[in-house]
């Protein structure tokens, strides 16, 4: 590890501790100040936030970005103004911090209450969307944690620039500019400075591809929120609806193909292949999916190609979908836990009985029924906004919002109370 | 890592993997059924429990234990029975599993729960008392999780007479043997192979001293909850009631020196340091405490030792006090955040200007006003049993019970609704 990146997260990570206190007795009012500053400070700031984002991209062009990179990177007036009215979206939702979640009183008079306090740190790597930088920032400051962003190099500029605002906000409320902090070191060395100081840094939470993501749960010794894989499967049943298993199929699949939420792999029951997937393949192919299926698929449909092992396993975050033909509800299962990520796996049914057993069998952070697998997202659940989607078990599951980034400690009062 | 011990550990943690769907949809009755028939085989089987634990005690007074230890070792009728009934107050514990947490409407017709779910397989490593087998065993068994076992090879036949009566209890109830499993071998590279598999394990729970807890923390891939320390704080105000002040604090300190709840640091508010220290001292004494303070103290009471940088840092777990005395809250509140280590901490004050920054300040995860540290206890907060107490920010916080050994899933229910 180079010395001068695990400097700057050494003196970064000191920083932000000193600024804990003061965050955590942060007011609602005080931190939606530095909100809606901020918003303001990013319209205000435009045209340098533009200059910088030029030059992110024309260093991409130069890099030689994909299209789709540099559409992520790209920054004009109105997602400027998306990301302001973003920043202002937070200061709507409840401030988790002080809020009482439970109380009760002992036989022995002492009363007990479990209060929500933040984490305290938090350390964002993102990769090349610059408006990570205020939505990640924005929800930290809101649930009272001081946060460490460290940003791909393709949107450097843009995320200085950004920060700007941010540190702005903050000025305005009277907070801690050490509050948001962005790392100034593209030298990856810094990722590696981050991932191994728990006692700097209390969470990290990795935004991005899977090389971003597994690097982080590999390397971390601090605990990591993430998903690795979001392999989704929606299982159409003998009873379900066959137009709702048509439409919430190709909206699964084809809304947009690059979201975690996306349906990878397609289980029919057989009783009902050819009823449904006819009309359904045609509808994915209009829109340019292409289908791999098993043999039961390909007899129905000659221009499928054969899917293999590794196409159950993959998370394709493109316009291609696996489709696999079962016999019951036990082999759909059967392949869900062998082949699932555990992030969101759909059924489409009418029979009560075989949705009870599908939603409680399924232990992914998400299950649904009769539903598009693409509303596994923060905003859909009503959470307001998300830092992103836990694949894990402990501390948090499914969407990320901001009650997620906080714990909670035990207040006890009594009057004199001693042990017997 | 020995092949024999990471062999073992894999074969354990597959045959978990392989009991965890039948465990997480078994009933509360089901769980019930098999904690209270693996007390009555505890009673059963008194005397085989009796002679592996005389074959623990021999050879404990081979190896030279220290009376503390063989004490903590030793079983006899009234123990086991002890046993026996802890397994039957764990079936009369909520169970969490299938909980509904929170449900909620999205306005597009779409309902959606966040319903318990067991955390899947737990690992607990722990040293010489025998009866965390079954303690431990019974926790995880009630919140629906498998459980791999690993106690000190100082309770080795002790621990595995005590997990017959366990087995023989999942046999009883029709639930997989395969739940509770005890690593039949002494091996320490057995606690390095379950530290390394975050793919068989889902979390560990280090029940013992800080040599076992550090050395988990340091190794471990896997998720820990435990505590390392419980250096615990009691502050008393110029306006705590005196009497109050004197009864808690010997109390925090006295009544068990060795639980992770005792007091090791009493902070003294000046102007009353004349009106409390010297009843507090004598009564101290009396009970065979030795005292270390700072120049003031001294000046109070010329035998006290003086306290050194180190006394400040250290759990003694045994009958010596720190003592400080503090100008101000201010002081104490800046102690506490340089020495503390977020177990448990307290105040004693009738000014409710100085309880509430005190409460809200420490960021411990119990914080206490006017009672005894040793109220730190999952027992003692209601919460039925615990299986230890955690100083981690994640996921749980303080008492460990039945609750915090679940975690969460999302159960979304449409009516074939699409994304737009």
């Amino acid at each position: 590890m180079s010395d001068t990146a695990a400097n700057i997260i050494e003196q970064m990570g000191q920083k932000a501790q000193a600024a804990r206190p003061a965050l955590a007795k942060a007011t609602s009012a005080q931190k939606d100040k530095a909100l809606h500053a901020a918003a303001q400070a990013l319209r205000e700031m435009k045209d340098d936030i533009k200059t910088a984002n030029r030059e992110d991209m024309h260093l991409g062009r130069e890099k030689g970005l994909s299209p789709a990179m540099l559409d992520r990177l790209a920054l004009d007036d109105d997602r400027i103004d998306a990301i302001a009215l973003a920043l202002e979206a937070i200061t709507e939702l409840e401030d988790p911090v002080g809020v009482i979640e439970a109380a009760w009183d002992r036989p022995n008079g002492l009363n007990i209450a479990r209060i929500r306090v933040p984490l305290g740190v938090i350390g964002v790597i993102y990769e090349s969307r610059p408006n990570v930088t205020a939505d990640a920032g924005a929800l930290c400051l809101k649930s009272g944690n001081a946060v460490i962003l460290r940003g791909g190099s393709e949107s450097a500029h843009s995320s200085k620039a950004i920060h700007q605002a941010l540190v702005q906000g903050l000025r305005t409320a009277g907070l801690p500019e050490d509050a948001i902090q962005l790392v100034p070191t593209q030298d990856r060395a810094a990722v590696g400075a981050m991932l191994t100081r728990p006692d700097l840094i209390d969470i990290i939470v990795p935004r991005g591809g899977k090389s971003l993501v597994a690097r982080v749960q590999n390397e971390a010794r601090v605990p990591v929120i993430a998903h690795l894989d979001g392999n989704n499967h929606i299982y159409i049943d003998k009873s379900a609806d066959k137009d709702k298993a048509i439409a919430v199929a190709l909206n699964a699949k084809m809304r947009r193909t690059g979201i975690c939420g996306a349906m990878e792999t397609l289980l029919v029951h057989k009783d009902v292949m050819d009823a449904i997937l006819p009309a359904l393949f045609a509808a994915l192919k209009a829109k340019g999916c292409t289908i791999r299926g098993d043999a039961r698929t390909q007899a129905l449909d000659s221009s499928i190609e054969t899917a293999s092992e590794e196409d159950w396993c993959t998370e394709y975050l493109d316009a291609i979908l696996a489709v696999k033909t079962v016999g019951n509800l036990d082999e759909a299962l059967a392949h869900i836990d062998t082949y699932g990520s555990g992030h969101t796996d759909a059924i489409m049914a009418q029979d009560e009985e075989t949705l009870a057993q599908f939603l409680n069998h399924v232990d992914s952070a998400i299950v649904m029924a009769n539903a598009s697998t693409q509303f596994a997202d923060g905003g859909e659940f009503g959470m307001g906004a998300e830092i992103g989607i836990s694949t894990g078990r402990l501390h948090a599951r499914g969407p990320v919002g901001l009650e997620q980034l906080t714990t909670y400690k035990y207040v006890v009062r009594g009057d004199g109370q001693t042990r017997p």
